[in-house]
């Protein structure tokens, strides 16, 4: 059942305490889709600029649940290119510099035969943008969308508009106090939930993350990780890995509408986690790159033990 | 098979966004006691002044599976006050007032017939007076304790050689950091397994547990709690919840000074995090003592299905 995402793919260079890059392929879209690609097969709808190249291209192309049919690369402009700086404390993370390029012009456009996409992600842009997008999948079955700060605070309208349409959201702690103006991640999440979704996601980095759904909560810490290289792409791989479980579990009898079951996302909470376990290790797509489905397989098993209760 | 708690017993007055309340009852000692009490026997080791009355011994006695014969009254001493003020974001709290009162005085002596302990739990005090107290309990199987950032920083030497002669430590993310140099919880608990402990747990307040344990890693969100009207004393009840199912669990073939194994361990991180999710819903003691066996077998059920991975 075809899943998609809607987002950036970008150039980031990262400083760190442990290393720097410069320009390597990173965005909302790329880290979602290499990550829900070891669930599910995955669509891309993004915009490059021309000197997106054939490295980059081939870097995409090791994930090969993949389809990059709707990276539109745009002859003139110029990839969305983004700079930070994270602290010794990695928790937090400056913004050096962004180049907006394709970003500032019209979205990309939505290929004809991606409409019938049945799980839509819609990666953090500005709500009227993901609006658009979302009518764009008329047959949807599940739609879920991420947003930041700045659209909390500037696009307010727009982001409730499309609160009301969507069946989930993926933010992280600061944003949900940001939206319902309540500290407490359980409460916050109801909140969330009086909007119009079924449920929300708050993510809180090194410290796991918390499932409000109409039907119940649910909570997981991260994955105890020690080697931590880069952060940049960790939440795009949490939701890419919830969002490709999601996409392959979900059945033919719930395609009548019914929202998304409290079990599937509770089950895809620890998928997310475990994939972003991977990415952090790692520059860029590196880590996931090279990840096999057994180390996959073996790590989630590993959580598994890390977080039962007997 | 005995447990034993020394630690303090105190007066303490409390300012939150929830309410305030004046010289209840508190201590490091008292809510590890009434925890652990839901899970095995429990003895006390503390002194309070003459000014200890009948009301606070009637609050004690409504955890019948806590033995009071070694708590101490003191004619002519004050029992230990403390006063804290928390924000409306309740996980920053500043110390109001202390009185030390008995505290500044000889330790409690521990009654002869409290020597047989074999489960030791030295809450939080001047590393010295943990060792003196560690040296009365010359069977013990198995000894834990807690400390703070002033002993860390002003007593290093005496933690150090603790550190050596205990199976185990229970203390804040912060505190790790500043005992290790190092920031990430696991790598800090590793280190802290290097001075001598078997395992080390790092309390994350409302970001749940880490065990770091010579045989794994285990970690835990915190219960999703709603409803929290006070803190205090929410670390301790964690741990007498894990002692508790130790003391518990611990069975015959460990007896021979074997370690305590990582599964005992990995599986009382989850009813120390649900018995202070008790605690935090009221102030004092009040939740707890109100609290049934089935009350807390339906939050440990409810957990079990927030923190399932399938």
């Amino acid at each position: 059942m075809p899943l998609i995402v809607t987002g950036s793919v970008a150039f980031d260079s990262v400083e760190a305490p442990t290393g720097s890059v410069q320009r390597v392929l990173g965005g909302s879209c790329t880290y979602f889709a290499a990550a829900a690609s070891f669930f599910a097969p995955v669509r891309i709808v993004a915009a490059v600029g021309d000197d997106f190249d054939r490295a980059h291209l081939t870097t995409l192309a090791r994930f090969p649940n993949v389809c990059v049919e709707g990276l539109e690369t745009r002859a003139g402009s110029t990839t969305f290119a983004w700079g930070g700086k994270y602290h010794e404390d990695m928790n937090i993370r400056e913004t050096l510099f962004t180049e907006l390029g394709v970003l500032a012009e019209a979205p990309p456009a939505t290929p004809a035969n991606y409409r019938d996409s049945r799980y839509v992600f819609l990666a953090n842009n500005h709500p009227s943008v993901q609006l658009d997008l979302l009518a764009q999948f008329p047959t949807r079955a599940i739609a879920v969308a991420d947003t930041m700060d700045l659209w909390i605070s500037d696009a307010k309208p727009e982001l409730t508009k499309l609160l009301s349409q969507i069946d989930g959201v993926v933010l992280n702690d600061q944003e949900a106090t940001q939206l319902t103006g309540v500290r407490n991640a359980i409460t916050a999440g109801k909140r969330i939930l009086e909007m119009g979704p079924t449920f929300a996601v708050v993510k809180k980095g090194e410290h796991g993350c918390v499932l409000v759904h109409r039907d119940g909560v649910a909570a997981l810490p991260a994955y105890p990780a020690e080697k931590v290289i880069d952060p940049t792409g960790a939440g795009d791989s949490f939701a890419g890995g919830l969002m490709g479980h999601v996409a392959s579990r979900h059945t033919a009898e719930h395609f009548g509408g019914e929202p998304v079951s409290f079990d599937m996302l509770r089950t895809g909470l620890a998928r997310g986690t475990v994939i972003a376990s991977f990415t952090i290790e790692s520059f860029s797509l590196d880590r996931l790159a090279s990840l096999s489905a057994n180390d996959l397989n073996a790590r989630l098993d590993e959580f598994r033990g890390v977080v039962a209760v007997d």
